[in-house]
């Protein structure tokens, strides 16, 4: 091979790297500057010919800007990706945020048909508003089982508890989105359900023998794979039963001969980032992103380094470590995928309406979105909480710092302020309200006087690891019962803790969880505890959501 | 008149409104919905003719859609403003925030020369990007002598604590922001220095003469009008000396007689908002706009309802209460002032540039607020502080819920964490740090053991009123050096706080003083006092900025 050739290999392998940006457009908006390249990086990777970009950040507008932006620098199609779980609106500010897909896990098992038509309908929503921001691959569905209450990092993004419900909701989000044009990606393979570390900070390990995965982890994604999905993104996960030395992503015997062979998907391969943790620490940059192509992943998410991936491919295919044939076949699936996303792109050209091109959300997604808020909120003992004067509004989040759902606008601010609780916003990186005590972990002095509504906001998120939820939440709850002054108890995400508490409470305490924690579940779920005072309809905004269409 | 004759005069008369609308596109992104009105409203007002809206919140990309969006919408020109007192960054994410203006009027004392250019530059720097934004109207400079150091409201908004040094410098800003094209607006006349009462909360009194007035506040607006200054903003204050009964917006001793023939202004005079609760609690929202137009005012900023202002408004010249002709020079100036912003348009058109179309803040911006910050930090002590293991990083701040300077990759944060300074983040609704001791007003052990750093964020904020600054600062720093835990000492926002804690700190204790509060004042001030640690290369990103031109 003489130069010029390699250069060309080169700018083929680099067609297989996908990097992280930020959806905004100026370098001093980005949000995570280590991980977010600059535009000069980006404009530069994109002249090496890299095949994608994964967006994270901004609004429906600067998100839609910054993918034509992307794509003109480019010069030709790209995958542009984003972790679309939970609606666009989970990501880009002004779209639908949807409630956790283990809301309509949960519904399913009181009411399987209108669980899988609101997860159809999901999909629907996410493909329509991802294809309107410029995102043509939606990194979802979720297609881990969340056997493990204790699991940090799935908890409610995953579709249900067994691989039934799983499978059927998998499958009715696949129909929904694939219906919009665009492409979607079933994880982590092969399941990331049934463990308690985060792989964003360690490897997890997993036990399971090949029969056990059969029986309970592939079955969601054998459903997604039969309902024509997209692609399917490795986890970092330790499965010593099935691959003694490597982890999953890096794993022949995980893809090659249990995905492509037992499940004979067809479509692409892609990894989980990089530069988690879990695989960062313990592999070097390019040999990381040789070991996952070897193994027959197609495209590598987040190296920790674009070029050094580049090159270390690039130099296995020159030295025959890897067949060429390897690159060929996942260079013809990337372009395979394109072409579906172009192909699909006439069906959805609409006439110009200036009017609904203002309101990003449409109507129909506003009601899908307070239809599952509707029928997943569980009230415990529904009563108007009374006025007081100087009652306490203590809110747990682990995050407060750029908080999306906890503002001075929220309703779990304003709704219980008119009752005459103020808030008292507690959080890891705050005065603790705790106190080294077994019986009496609250320190109540710290808070002061006067009767305590708790609302918590917890759920399993990605590097946060379990510090929050292993707070001793039992004995607080016992604690401000035993002092008479608990006036109300709201949760919002992590079903598990919800269950924990709600039989602690006695019956005359009003109580509520809800698996979403944006305002309007907020607000649905809040409403009806504060609502018979009279300042009410002049102070606060009604939930009016006005539409031009 | 016949009714259509009628209509037409409405409509004419809406002309004079200007309304708020939010910076983003989608209604359900408003931070203020009580405030920005819904785009089906905006729609709806923008057909009956309303003149001009005033917009807050956003990215650059954001806001330069909202433009054009309520351009389009309008199918005329609008007035398109916005409060940029310290830059476009001040309101828009993405566009260059400055160092607040008397950071220029602290520099004009030592170097008269540079404190003109840098105001030159401040003023081109911001009329370009509200240019390249959209918007048409900056609501600055700040015209007022901010000689109180108890005012709750101006502070460091003010160009300087003597009338000359504002004049001087308000001049030079105004030469900047004309040479770019968009108009500007002075205020907030007569001068809204010298209280120390909120307007946004309650009606300042200001006992001044008239020979007062004239001997130091109205020099900088009369500098103002020298220089060419588009648009003069009325305060809503009582001035019981120069008019018993009207405050200042209402007053026509104020705006006409001093203002239109003393100082023989000729450009379009606007009032304050006058949804401000000053203003909203006293007076009935019709007659408070025709109140102001009676008096001479030609636009009307935020009325509580714009059909009311415009059916009053219509009312009071249908009567003869207010003359025909007072209408007919309010539009004529309003018409001048857009056909000056259109006229200047030819000057700016640019060859379409995709590269640096994409990175909205120039080098030359970058520069401009570098500079200023480099001349205007304050060092006390300056020493690399040692590495610890248990060190607490105190951070005071009255508003951290969707904070735009303190955030997970603020350097407030990250630089004292890698010296193993952890964060504790205290805030008006959080856990209090004090306790009601006057020797010893920090609840020490609600802290934990180890030395302390204190971050203070504070400034004079609308709304907020002087909670914050009351706070026994002086008593809790005397009370960390007894206790030998004092290990540095940050002020980020009122010189008048520094001046006061600067002067109680031992001679070995790092100290340092910053007028701004953004990400790169905070980077700049702290990161020579956490310099020398190892780790830093690798977990810090250098204060890198990448331009493409």
């Amino acid at each position: 091979m003489n130069m010029s050739d390699i250069d060309n290999l080169r700018r083929e392998v680099a067609g297989l790297i996908i990097v992280r940006a930020s959806g905004y457009s100026n370098d001093n908006q980005r949000c995570y500057p280590q991980w977010e390249l600059s535009n000069l990086k980006l404009q530069n990777l994109l002249g090496k010919g890299i095949g994608g970009i994964i967006l994270l950040g901004g609004s429906t507008i600067d998100i839609k800007h910054r993918c034509n932006t992307l794509q003109k620098w480019a010069n030709r199609p790209l995958l542009l990706c984003a972790d679309l779980e939970e609606g666009v609106g989970q990501r880009f500010d002004g779209a639908t945020w949807l409630m956790p897909p283990l809301t309509l896990g949960r519904l399913y098992a009181k009411s399987p048909e209108k669980a899988i038509k609101l997860a159809e309908r999901y999909g629907r929503c996410t493909g329509d508003q991802a294809r309107r921001c410029g995102i043509n691959w939606v990194l979802a569905p979720v297609c881990d089982v969340n056997n493990n209450s204790a699991n940090p990092v799935i908890n409610l993004r995953a579709w249900g508890e067994d691989s039934q419900t799983v499978s059927a909701l998998v499958s009715a989000f696949q129909r929904g989105l694939a219906s919009e044009g665009v492409l979607s990606c079933a994880k982590h393979f092969p399941g990331h359900g049934n463990t308690d570390v985060d792989s964003h900070l360690d490897l997890p390990e997993i036990q399971q023998e090949m029969s056990q995965l059969e029986e309970i982890e592939l079955k969601p994604f054998q459903a997604a794979i039969d309902a024509g999905v997209d692609s399917i993104m490795t986890a970092h996960l330790n499965l010593p039963k099935i691959d003694p030395i490597n982890p999953s992503t890096f794993s022949k015997e995980v893809v090659t001969q249990i995905l492509r062979r037992k499940l004979a998907f067809k479509g692409l391969v892609v990894t989980d980032a990089l530069v988690m943790k879990s695989i960062r620490e313990k592999f070097e940059p390019g040999e990381a992103a040789v070991k996952a192509f070897a193994a027959g992943v197609d495209l590598i998410l987040m190296p920790v380094s674009a070029e050094k991936a580049i090159d270390a491919i690039t130099d296995a295919l020159l030295s025959g470590r890897i067949p060429m044939t390897r690159l060929k076949e996942a260079l013809g699936r990337r372009r395979e995928s394109l072409n579906k996303v172009e192909d699909a792109k006439p069906n959805f050209v609409k006439t110009h309406c200036l009017k609904s091109e203002q309101q990003f959300e449409r109507l129909e997604d506003r009601e899908l979105a307070e239809e599952i808020i509707q029928s997943s909120i569980e009230f415990h003992h529904l009563k108007v909480i009374k006025k007081t004067d100087l009652g306490i509004n203590l809110i747990f989040s682990d995050e407060i710092l750029s908080s999306r759902f906890i503002s001075n606008k929220s309703p779990a601010i304003l709704l219980p302020k008119l009752t005459g609780y103020r808030q008292m916003i507690t959080h890891l990186h705050g005065i603790s309200p705790w106190q080294d005590d077994l019986e009496d972990p609250l320190c109540l002095h710290r808070l002061g006087d006067g009767p305590v509504i708790v609302q918590i906001f917890l759920r399993g998120n990605p590097f946060a690891g379990s510090q929050y939820r292993k707070k001793p939440w039992k004995a607080a709850i016992k604690q401000l019962q035993r002092s008479k002054r608990l006036s109300g108890l709201f949760i919002y995400g992590c079903p598990y803790l919800w269950e924990e508490l709600v039989d602690l409470l006695e019956p005359s305490v009003p109580a509520a969880y809800s698996p979403g924690q944006m305002p309007e579940a907020q607000d649905f779920l809040l409403r009806e505890f504060f609502k018979s005072q009279n300042e009410f309809s002049n102070n606060v905004p009604e939930r009016v959501y006005e539409f031009t269409d």
